[in-house]
């Protein structure tokens, strides 16, 4: 089943850890920049540029070292039709270095518009009888807050195509507790949410244990990770917060299971700002970027 | 402030409803789609272009009448990039001809992110010191489960920049209730983000009494938008599920204040789909939505 190729990526690069691609323009060596706007100008395609030259960097030298990476949709949506065509090229030079693909775009809608999305990244677009892929990668993110029928398209889509999703369960940034700490019933609604996960994971569980309804849970919030692996046996975890937020090896280790597998912690600016300490130059981002990759794979396998 | 270019433009037109554009395909007249097919073949491209005829024929006989128009971010990313060029199209030639746009992205994400899907829709992009414009609207629908920090960076650019979000807070879908009816210290869920978007409405009403954060309310729940009604005065209602998802006139009243504002009513196949009712031949789509769209207001303003 779809979380399994996840897991053998993981098993293979003994990494549980993904390079999160949220290529801010601040992140990308000048020089890189300095290139691109010279041909493009300080433009909208200038920036989408820059930013495909660096993730071409970053995956070139992380793709037999990490087993995934995580593209977020917001940091090519914001340079318009040349930042998705930048998301596009990424994703597809990703597939072809053998990448795990998880884009992060946090997509919700009811369910008619659920399926145009799940169509749009995890299954296929239908053009009158012809299949057509809009923009393929292996597992999205996506907002519970609708409830089944928003969910339900792309869990579909995950059992016909091997395909997995996270659903936003506890969230990592300071906010999160505002709504998502609420007591209902006795127990936080994030609790809820992770009871409607095992809904949406049922009949989708693989050789390892976990289904295709994986849970964004936050490495900023340890003690809510250890009660919610508890709850979501069979859920892959994806847990970003890690570095750059405040999370650390061990606030992360409540979100593996025994067998050390159940999670995968996401690193953004950790690996792709690496250039920018310890005395690395600029023009050696992608080597900055693979040795802290490596550093954080020993760290976190050591505490597992 | 923002939202007072809605509300003038709902006073010029009379009309307090907004045409949803999801051109799903099954929508879009079949001599449009073979007309593009025989240039671009049964392919995303040829996909992109029937929708993009299909909504500039729309726009053309509905810019008079409505005041705003809803494209559905995923019927456009499920095209790919083409689909994401005939959005940007769409929105462009939406501008031009004075129409209101709303997105509906339903974006949500932690705070360094959400700014960059705010500067991507409603702010603007700054490349290295330039400022460009990635996809510009009037205003975006956001997601609130990750609190305050997933929202304010929207807020800020709507002061900024004189533009509008509409919060989810109770949704149009059958599932709605699973989380959002969720009960805590004696009040659904949608009760606490409500009191949430009055926060976030603070310090941002304008010259009509309403503010820049409004509210996503389905028309499929009356009883439930009568008390949002009461909790939310200062926030303008965008109201789903009327026609094809079942809500009526009747239904949507309990969004509006006495003022006769207060909320602006979605319809999207009602109006794309009119041509496909009442003896219209395919070619009369554009004067069977303006038609429908006419009918839909008088209905509409008759329960006022």
């Amino acid at each position: 089943m779809s979380i399994d190729v996840l897991i053998e990526k993981i098993k293979k690069t003994e990494n549980p850890s993904v390079a999160g691609l949220d290529p801010r323009l601040e992140f990308i060596p000048q020089y890189i920049r300095n290139a691109t706007y010279e041909r493009y100008g300080k433009t909208l395609e200038g920036a989408a540029e820059a930013i495909w030259e660096f993730n071409k960097g970053l995956i070139d030298a992380l793709y037999d070292v990490v087993p995934a990476v995580k593209p977020q949709s917001a940091f090519y949506e914001m340079y318009g039709l040349p930042g998705e065509g930048a998301l596009h090229k990424t994703v597809k030079y990703a597939r072809e270095k053998g990448l795990y693909i998880i884009l992060d775009v946090k997509r919700n809608d009811i369910g008619t518009t659920a399926q145009a999305y799940s169509s749009a990244y995890i299954g296929r677009t239908e053009v009158d009888g012809e299949l057509a892929d809009a923009c393929p990668v292996d597992c999205v993110t996506v907002n519970p807050y609708l409830g089944t029928d928003g969910v339900r398209p792309f869990v579909d889509d995950c059992k016909i195509y091997g395909k997995a999703i996270f659903a936003l369960v506890k969230t990592s940034n300071p906010s999160s507790g505002e709504l998502q700490d609420k007591l209902s019933d006795g127990k936080p609604f994030y609790e809820h949410v992770a009871e409607l996960v095992n809904v949406w994971n049922e009949d989708t569980v693989g050789r390892y244990g976990y289904g295709a309804v994986g849970a964004v849970v936050g490495a900023t919030y340890p003690e809510q990770a250890k009660v919610l692996r508890e709850i979501m046996k069979h859920s892959y975890f994806l847990v970003p917060g890690y570095g750059a937020q405040g999370g650390g090896a061990r606030d992360v280790k409540n979100s593996f299971n025994d067998d050390g597998l159940g999670a995968i912690v996401n690193s953004s600016r950790g690996i792709m700002c690496a250039y920018k300490k310890d005395g690395w130059k600029e023009e050696q981002f992608a080597e900055a970027a693979r040795a802290e990759a490596i550093r954080m794979r020993d760290e976190i396998c050591s505490v597992l």
